[in-house]
C-alpha cells in the first residue's frame, strides 16, 4: 500500500469523536453543530427526491446552485461571477479543497501554509508531491509575522492556502494582513486557495475574502460550505468560486476525483443561500452566545482563552491546570476524566516542522447552551 | 495550473450530454437510466432528513450501511466481509476508484488496465504518476487475449484494473478468464481494483467478483455502487469492500479527498441493499428487454452488435453505414442529424496507445422501451 497513506494516522477528529462516544463525553471536539440545520432547507431536500431528478447532476453543479453561489458572491462581497463559468460545486470543502490544489500544484512547487492549519491540507499537498512552507501565528493573540510571512515566499511559491476565518484559531484575517498576503501573492505570482467555510460565522468582525482585494480576483479559488453555512456538516455540499481560467481546471479534478454530487442537496442548498440577512445574523449571533458562554466559563475556571473571532472554535492555554501534561496527554485526560471531548492543538501543526507548542487546546462551542454549561460543570468538578 | 489537468478534455459523456441538450436529442449516450429508482428507497432518503442525523458521518460510512454491505457480499458471492473494519462508504464509485489507486499505487508503479476503459482510470493514474499498462479486448467478441495479458504483468506490476461487468464493452468475465487474471496477480504479488458497479446488472450470464477466487481476498478491492444497482446515479454513494490491511489505507485517502457522505443517503442505500431477490432480479430482467429491443432494432437497421452480458451498454459496428466516417464523426453527425446521441468508443482507449478502433460506437440502453423505440425510428429515417 502507498506508503505515505499508510503512515497517516486517523484524522485527530475522528479519534476524538470516538473517544467521546466510548467515555460518554460531551463533544467538544469535532467541529459540528448539535442542532439541526433549518428545517424549510431540510424540507426542500426531502421534497426534491420526489420529483424525477435523481440522477447524475452536471459535473460543475446544478445551474440553480451554481446561481445562488454566484448571487451569493455578489450580495455579501460585491464579486462579479459567471455562474455558467466560474463556480465549481464539490461533494464538501474538503472535496474543494483537493481539487483546488491538484488544479494549481504540481510536485516539486511550493506552498505557503499557516499554523495552526486544518488536518488534511499538508497530506494533500504530500500526495501531490508539492513543498509546504509553513508559517506559525504567534499565541497568545494569533498575530500573524510578517518577516516569516516574507521569508516563506520565494521563487518556487506557486500557492497558498490561506483559511479565514480560520479554524482552530478562530481567527478573521484583518485588511492589513489580507493586504501583506496579496502583496506577497502579487510578487511570487502565485495562487490562494481561499477556505472560507466560515465565512458566516464571524462575531462583530468582519470577514473580507482575499478575492475582493486588488488583482486577487484571478489568483484566488474561494471555498465556501453549505455545512457550515446552514449547519449541515453531514451534507457535504461545498462550492468553490474562482475565474473560468482556473475553474475550468478544478472542474477537471473534480471529474476525476468524484464528478457530481447528490441533486436533491445542492437544490435545498440554492434555496438556503437565497435566505434574508436575519438568518446570516441569526446565525452568527447565536453562536457568538455559546463563544462567549463557553470563554467566560473557561476563564472562570482559570483557563485563558485566545482571541476566537470566527468559527465554530475556541483554543484554550492548558498551562494553569496541565500539571505538566502535553495537549495530547491534557486532552486524553479531560476525555476520560472530565467527560469532555476537545482536540489538542498540536494536531494542527506540521509533524515534520518544529517542536508545536503543547499547551493549548481547542473548544468547538457550536453546541447548545445547556451543553456547553453541562461540559463547564464537568471541567469544574475534574479540576 | 496543473499541466496535465489543463490538458484533460471534459469527460465525454458530459460533452455528449450537452450535445443532446442542444439537438434536442434522445440522450442513449451518458450512462443514467431515465426512470427513477424504487419509491421506497427515495422514500426512507426523505424520512431520513427529517431525525436529527444530518452531521458529519463516520469517515468510513454508518454502521447501517457497513452492515448492509457486508450483508449483500455474504448473500451474492459467500464472501465474509467484516463491517467495521473491511467497507468503507465513499461519495460515488468515481470516489471509490480514486481512494483504492491512492491507497495501492505510487509513482513510478505499473498498472494493467484492459481497453476499452472508463474515462477516469486513466487520468487517475496519471495524476498518481503511475504507468499503465493496457491490454486491449478484441471485437468482435471483446476476447482478452492471454499473451498480450501476460506481457503486461512485469516486474514493476503493483495493480490491475478489472471492470467486470464492463463499461463499454458490456463484457462479463467469464470464470477461465478470470482464472487467468488471478494467477497473474497472484505470481506478480499485485492488487485490484475491481471496478464492479455492474454487479447486479447481468443477462443470464453469472457475474463472478474476482475477489472470490483463491487467494483473490486480501488483493481485491471490490467496487460497488447504490446508483447503479438502484437506478439512483446522482445519489453518489459507493462503498468498497476490501481486507481490513488495505480499507484503512483505503480510508485514508477518502479523509483526504472526501471524509464522508450524506448519512439520509447512505440510510437508504443501506435499506436499498436488503431488498428481496425479486428486486435484484426484476432490475436485470428489465434491463435485458431493453438490451433485446434495442439490439434487435439496431441489427434490423444493418448495425452488427457486439455481445453485451452486463451493463447499461451495448456496442454497436457502425462500418456498414459510416460511408468512411470515425466513430466520433458518425456519433455528432447521430447526434446532430439523426437526434440520437451515443458515445464513440474510441474515446475508451489511451489517447497516447496505438490507435484505437475507429469503427465502433456505443448506446445506453437503460432508457424506456418507447424511448429506444424512437431513438430506433430516428436512426431508421437518419440512414
Ligand atoms: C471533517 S471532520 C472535522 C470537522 C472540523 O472541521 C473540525 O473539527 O475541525
Ligand atoms: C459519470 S457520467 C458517466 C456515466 C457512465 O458511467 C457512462 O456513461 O459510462
Amino acid at each position: 500500500p502507498n506508503r505515505y497513506l499508510s503512515s497517516l494516522p486517523t484524522t485527530v477528529f475522528t479519534v476524538m469523536s470516538q473517544l467521546a462516544f466510548k467515555h460518554d463525553a460531551i463533544n467538544l471536539g469535532q467541529g459540528f453543530p448539535d442542532t439541526e440545520g433549518p428545517a424549510d432547507i431540510i424540507a426542500v431536500a426531502a421534497e426534491a427526491l420526489k420529483d424525477n431528478r435523481n440522477q447524475y447532476a452536471p459535473l460543475t453543479g446544478l445551474p440553480e446552485l451554481r446561481e445562488a453561489v454566484a448571487a451569493s458572491n455578489q450580495r455579501f462581497y460585491g464579486l462579479e461571477i459567471d455562474p455558467a463559468t466560474e463556480v465549481v460545486v464539490t461533494s464538501g470543502a474538503t472535496e474543494a479543497l483537493a481539487a483546488c490544489l491538484m488544479a494549481v500544484v504540481e510536485a516539486g512547487d511550493e506552498v505557503v501554509l499557516i499554523e495552526p492549519l486544518y488536518d488534511t491540507y499538508l497530506p494533500m499537498l504530500k500526495l501531490i508531491g508539492a513543498v509546504p512552507k509553513c508559517v506559525r501565528l504567534q499565541p497568545p493573540h494569533w498575530d500573524l509575522p510578517e518577516k516569516e510571512l516574507r521569508a516563506a515566499f520565494g521563487p518556487k511559491t506557486k500557492a497558498m492556502i490561506l483559511n479565514s476565518p480560520m479554524n482552530p484559531a478562530g481567527k478573521v484575517f484583518s485588511r492589513a494582513e489580507l493586504d501583506l498576503i496579496a502583496e506577497l501573492v502579487r510578487d511570487h505570482d502565485a495562487y490562494v486557495v481561499c477556505d472560507e467555510v466560515y465565512e458566516h460565522l464571524t462575531f462583530h468582525v468582519k470577514h473580507i475574502p482575499l478575492m475582493t482585494l486588488p488583482d486577487m480576483r484571478e489568483r484566488c479559488m474561494r471555498i465556501g460550505s453549505a455545512g457550515k453555512s446552514f449547519s449541515l456538516t453531514g451534507w457535504k455540499v461545498g462550492y468553490v468560486t474562482a475565474s473560468a481560467a482556473l475553474a475550468s481546471v478544478i472542474a477537471k479534478a473534480h471529474q476525476v476525483m468524484v464528478f457530481a454530487t447528490a441533486p436533491n442537496l445542492q437544490r435545498a442548498v440554492a434555496h438556503g443561500l437565497n435566505k434574508d440577512d436575519e438568518y446570516y445574523q441569526g446565525l452568527s449571533a447565536d453562536l457568538e452566545l455559546r463563544r462567549d458562554l463557553l470563554r467566560n466559563g473557561l476563564n472562570r475556571l482559570g483557563f485563558e482563552t485566545l482571541p476566537a473571532d470566527g468559527s465554530y472554535f475556541i483554543v484554550a492555554d492548558i498551562t494553569g491546570h496541565a500539571q505538566g501534561r502535553t495537549d495530547v496527554e491534557f486532552a486524553k485526560w479531560l476525555v476520560e476524566q472530565a467527560g469532555v471531548a476537545t482536540i489538542p492543538v498540536s494536531a494542527f501543526y506540521d509533524p515534520g516542522g518544529p517542536a508545536a507548542p503543547q499547551n493549548l487546546i481547542r473548544f468547538a462551542f457550536c453546541k447548545k447552551p445547556e451543553i456547553l454549561e453541562e461540559a463547564l460543570c464537568r471541567l469544574e468538578k475534574a479540576l
